[in-house]
């Protein structure tokens, strides 16, 4: 006899943006480049002050950093938000292991099992992984890809609000869908959530990454919010290094962040060298980010542009992070997405995507759409569209 | 109106071993030295190897690293373990975030909300904020200072088991207690996970601290037992790295890996510079192990042959890790562990202890217990037994 593993164990979703890795690997082995659009790993080079603060470390042992986080990444922080005007101190801030980490201690620490969780769809396909952990059920309410997946209106949110509702949990910018939510829509929220008495957990690591004259506003620039408002937020984004696992939890809810600390004790310790490394950060240069900000504008232009204008495609500009999530009418996403690999090839590419079912949790949404990671650079990704368009064409002629 | 956290949250256990911190450093601002013998954070200098494979990383992107690790890491552990006669392939192993991780993961891969694992008690008390996080019962058996905290016969284990028991986890070398199971031990554990259908998770991240002639025995070492054995470790202690984040999950039962490595993908990637740091590690010299061996035996004979020697004290020798549990007759050792910090000083020091009942889950037991992590050198060390000494002679004349 062998023990199985646990029921939960089995249930654990699989990555919907890492699914397809093993058959692009056959692919390649076949000779077919595959340019992969599907995983939000940027190519942008990890500025040098990120090495100059690891190497800071100076002491003999690689000791336990404080739970809570080290005093110099928790000061950085301060001084990084206060150009957001985002005043906060060290009490308001637990370090996390990279933005995750602080999705699954804020499901935790806000909700108890089988308790639920408000969820624009689509969202993040990994928040589906830590609300199996965190045994609470998420509650989605739907944003359409033909207004660019703004929120819908007041009374759709707040039809899903019942007694076991405990928070409303969403990104902006978003991921999978780069959309940027106003000031009038975060009040929205916050409205939502005062008046309904529930945490507001609001997912920024984007932050920098938005683009034309789009208004950067976090759920802390809403007056009257600091009961219900967790930020949560990461560095792996805006410094390039995903690889490092560090980000925050915001909130100026004292019971909440008690016992988000009492979590991060459990787990002793956010990687010491990282923590310094991104301490560093907060000196690099304005220009590091008006430089990123350009090439990841002239990216998103790139497929905007490619793909917007095919028929029966919807495809809105999205105003920030660095992905565009689109619908591909009457086109089965996940056997696309698998053709795109098996069955196709221009000029010796193909294109990796991710389909877009796995960042819904109602069944049968997002099957004619996908999300494409814009992070290469523009010549690869110009030649990306070409094979996606001419996939789309052939695809659709079968 | 505010909301409040979730009942977990607010039950979530704040670590025995550093709640005193916050009146330590009272004391400490009232002039008087606080030896601190709470937290296993060695005092060894981290070997060089860790910073040469740091420094081994040259790409210019810190990107994602693989969910279950790099591969030099992976390869670097299997070569480690050969040396100790176990045979592993990257199959058979997902890094963690630190050893805790390891266990977190394993909770939840094979038990279901409201399941049971096995525990012996003492243990160490960080499990029970991961039990608390994966919602399962830890159903203890005690263990007795009288005899190092050695297993207690079958029977005692076996009654405990219902048809709610998933797993049986375990530390050896242990933390609190420095027991290291004989091969007897961990063979009637086996048999028992056989008997039973249960997971034997066996938590080995003291592997290296084995003093004297005691044998090292993993699990993987008893015949027969791959499809129940769980292996987690860590580098943390052996290479004296705490602050970076890696350890390991191994087992060869694959629907069991495949949860993990699932829920591995939901926190993306362990940091990748401390795992190329840990790759190299596998160059340190035997020198090294031989020092630190040396240096710790030298110290846990300090505490013990101090200790061991007092009227009403039980302390037994431990053969392994760097703790010492003891049993103070007719102390309570939560009022005897804040008077040490308010009301007593030796020659300007005194001593920051862990009080026994945080590693017990019966109510009421380990009250008259403390664990001394002896990380620090011997000099300081004989300075604190001395100051401990004094304090227990006082203390039980109050």
């Amino acid at each position: 006899m062998k023990p199985t593993p646990s029921i939960r164990g089995g249930l654990i979703p699989r990555s919907a943006i890492r699914k397809l890795i093993p058959l692009s690997k056959e692919t390649e082995k076949h000779g077919i480049k595959v340019i992969k659009l599907n995983i939000g790993q940027p190519d942008v080079e990890t500025p040098p002050e990120f090495w100059e603060g690891v190497r800071h470390f100076k002491e003999k042992v690689l000791a336990y950093s404080p739970s809570e986080g080290r005093p110099e990444y928790l000061d950085a922080l301060i001084s990084y938000y206060s150009r957001f005007n985002l005043s906060f101190t060290r009490e308001d801030i637990v370090v996390s292991q990279g933005g995750i980490e602080g999705v699954l201690y804020s499901l935790i620490a806000c909700a108890d099992p089988g308790e639920d969780i408000l969820v624009p769809e689509p969202y993040y396909s990994n928040y589906l992984g830590t609300a199996a952990m965190a045994q609470v059920n998420f509650i989605p309410f739907t944003t359409r890809a033909e207004n660019g997946y703004h929120l819908p209106e007041r009374s759709i949110i707040e039809k899903c609000i019942t007694k076991k509702t405990r928070a409303i949990l969403f990104s902006s910018p978003g991921n999978p869908t780069g959309c940027v939510y106003t000031r009038a829509e975060m009040e929205l929220l916050a409205d939502i959530a005062q008046k309904h008495n529930l945490f507001l957990i609001s997912d920024e690591v984007y932050r920098e990454f938005i683009y034309g004259d789009t208004e950067a506003v976090s759920i802390f620039h809403i007056p009257g919010i600091d009961d219900h408002a967790v930020m949560l937020d990461s560095a792996s984004k805006r410094y390039s290094v995903c690889g490092s696992r560090v980000g925050s939890i915001i909130s100026r809810n004292k019971p909440f962040l008690d016992a988000v600390r009492a979590l991060a004790t459990v787990r002793l310790s956010a990687p010491t060298l990282d923590q310094l490394g991104i301490a560093n950060c907060i000196n690099t240069p304005d220009s590091y980010f008006i430089r990123v900000k350009a090439d990841y504008k002239a990216r998103r232009d790139i497929v905007v542009d490619a793909l917007s204008a095919l028929p029966d495609v919807v495809c809105h500009r999205p105003e920030g992070a660095f992905y565009v999530m689109l619908k591909l009418k009457g086109i089965d996403t996940e056997v696309f997405a698998k053709w795109l690999l098996t069955d196709f090839s221009h000029k010796g590419e193909t294109v990796l995507l991710s389909p877009g079912a796995g960042f819904y949790a109602t069944p049968g949404l997002g099957r004619d759409e996908i999300r494409i990671a814009y992070v290469l650079e523009c010549g690869i990704l110009k030649r990306a569209m070409e094979a996606l368009i001419e996939a789309i064409r052939q695809f659709r002629l079968l």
